[in-house]
């Protein structure tokens, strides 16, 4: 059985729903995203030769090799479940909204940086609640190559 | 270089954005979900124990083994490739917003019924625009399993 933490303690990870306040923010480690996982990835799951090959990829929209987008959705889902959104119950998306503004290349290094939108208990659940989480994928530069507003099913402290 | 059909026949696929129209219907075929592809593609990319492991998600919120939301995503773009959304210049998406109505489990098998909600011509780029296409992927029960609202880059008709 979970307990609550003592009073005056700010809680630790993982957070259950009454842990969590809009603007709690974390952060991700880094993934570096290799050539030949671009292309498999695509092989598998978004054939498009701009995914696949670097020829055909320069003379594309792209203008050179770049992830697919569910590539780079995949690799920030794996950023946020090994600590980049450390939630109690692991991380179970009812949905969520995804924008890609800026191509995945080749050897960039991927990072999460996460922030509590909302949380608000079920009326139905008494033992869970629904968080909403914006997450933005940057690359090594900072720039920003996916947002993601996801919505969250988190349990409550027993 | 691409022209248009000759006037009074109906366009064959690919399809520009010249050609599309709300309400047009695609299907793509069908794929079969794999106990180990399910396990395999959690291993890479979303680390759970209900994606991974049959006792462990027994005993889940899903009550047994369910693919990661973005595998079921990812066989979702695979079909919408492969015929499912016949669109000119691929498929590129600039964002969407996604829901997981019901799991996904092994011996699944989906299919994607596509239709175009909106078609926009670009006001700075008067070689391409925007469809907004929706794309409920659907089990072997009819059974929505995810939906998606897609903004895609078309190209017109040259």
């Amino acid at each position: 059985m979970t307990t609550a933490p003592p009073a005056g303690e700010p809680p630790l990870p993982p957070y259950f729903l009454d842990d969590l306040a809009p603007g709690q923010r974390f952060t991700s480690g880094t993934s570096r995203v290799e050539p030949d996982e671009i292309k498999a990835f695509a092989a598998s799951y978004d054939p498009q030769p701009f995914h696949l090959d670097e020829q055909a990829a320069a003379a594309s929209l792209f203008g050179g090799l770049a992830a697919s987008g569910w590539h780079t959705a995949a690799i920030t889902m794996r950023l946020l479940v090994e600590g980049g959104a450390p939630l109690a119950g692991g991380l179970i998306g009812a949905g969520c909204e995804l924008a890609w503004p800026r191509p995945v290349r080749p050897g960039d290094e991927l990072t999460v940086v996460s922030e509590v939108l909302e949380v608000r208990p079920s009326r139905s659940r008494p033992d869970r609640g629904m968080v909403t989480v914006r997450s933005e994928t940057l690359n090594q530069q900072g720039e920003v190559v996916q947002t993601m507003v996801a919505k969250l099913v988190v349990p409550r402290r027993a």
